[in-house]
């Protein structure tokens, strides 16, 4: 499809993404509601003027150094984020210590078991969540969406969700976990409920955040306590609504 | 699928809409890029609020007058119109007196058959731009994108571009016609290009545009002129983008 698009479109980049998406979809990772979500994430991109904020870097920060204080971290992986990001999520898992589990909105034996392929095609040891594994249930929350590993999320006491359902993000905060957001859109519920919700295009946070675990690893946990606590989410979430509102002027 | 949400979903409106893009493209209507497209305009119609505006409606009026004072008014139709708004575009057409045009971004005659038989079930007598039929080409443009119907949007003063792509508006635009916008980004190259836009959703700005022509349709032309001098696109969008960035306060 990206063949039809000509090299100097404005917006080239956020379509090689798009493609990979498409990508995704053609070969079982993506549900079709995944595709329009992913419009949603490109459409508040775009208002962020696809770059990356001084505020999601704060955010990212206090990501990595709540997921290095972690006792049993986990990152929540659905088909999106396995067609985008698989290489990246791979990577994070491993420096952050926090397996990967398959946890979808839409489950599906056969989507599940496609993005455990992809995971452990590009390097992925373990993956959590897949069939019979899930078997574990959320409390309040309907049908399919309940299922987790009873391995991971279920006993995680910090968890990733990059691209998460607010309904669900709110059965893990009220289960007393620390959530850590990927939202790109600052209103939605996922992103006012996380402890900590990273404003940014996925395909620019999660290689950040291997980043910044890199980089404050060696700290001693009081250090990297403190960066937790200077972390406001509220606050980081008002500069990001200020940044989209000055696109629109 | 939307069996799987809640009816407590805070959203259900927006999710019935999904529900029948996701219809569309199970039934060949709707391309996998449409299905993102529309992601992008479930987040504008979002920080609208989801309402449509007093601008919109302005808009709407305007776009009346203007097609009731075409000479040769045309409708482009893509999958998503016809996945979500069949009955409504063909009732614009029936009232605006203008035929509709099977117009793709990405085009495939399996999927344009599919649209024109979705349109013809619903009541079309004659749809345009299909296969063959499509044998025009518009200047300045890349391949299958360029392709129209001679006797359709080639020759057509007016053209109506529901969910048009802003590449393929700019050549319509280039060729001398007045282009009617509906589109949820008002920062978009479409939105600005065109001589009128309808800021809102599709579902809520067809039908509000045919009750529009009902009830303007016998003012005298000269009234119906002086409908479309008093309408300012620039500050409409500017309006439209003020909404916007209150819902980010």
């Amino acid at each position: 499809m990206i063949k039809q698009v000509p090299a100097t479109h404005p917006r080239l980049k956020s379509l090689i993404i798009r493609e990979k998406l498409v990508n995704g979809f053609t070969r079982g990772l993506v549900a079709r509601e995944g595709l329009i979500a992913h419009g949603r994430g490109e459409a508040f991109d775009y208002l962020l003027g696809e770059k990356t904020s001084a505020f999601a870097l704060d955010a990212t920060q206090a990501a990595a150094a709540t997921l290095l204080l972690a006792k049993q971290p986990i990152i929540s992986v659905n088909g999106n984020v396995a067609a985008v990001s698989a290489t990246d999520i791979i990577e994070l898992s491993k420096y952050a210590n926090a397996p990967l589990e398959v946890n979808l909105f839409y489950r599906d034996k056969k989507r599940e078991q496609a993005i455990e392929r992809e995971l452990l095609k590009y390097g992925a040891t373990k993956v959590f969540g897949v069939g019979p594994n899930a078997s574990a249930r959320l409390p309040d929350l309907d049908s399919e969406r309940r299922k987790v590993d009873p391995r991971g999320i279920l006993v995680a006491d910090v968890v990733v969700v990059p691209l998460e359902d607010g309904d669900r993000a709110e059965a893990l905060v009220k289960m007393g976990k620390k959530i850590i957001a990927i939202d790109l859109n600052p209103l939605s519920r996922t992103a006012s409920i996380a402890d900590i919700t990273i404003v940014d295009n996925i395909t620019r946070a999660i290689p950040s955040l291997v980043y910044a675990i890199k980089r404050i690893n060696n700290l001693t946990n009081k250090e990297k306590q403190k960066i937790v606590n200077k972390f406001d989410n509220k606050r980081a979430l008002a500069k990001s609504l200020e940044i989209i509102r000055g696109a629109m002027t």
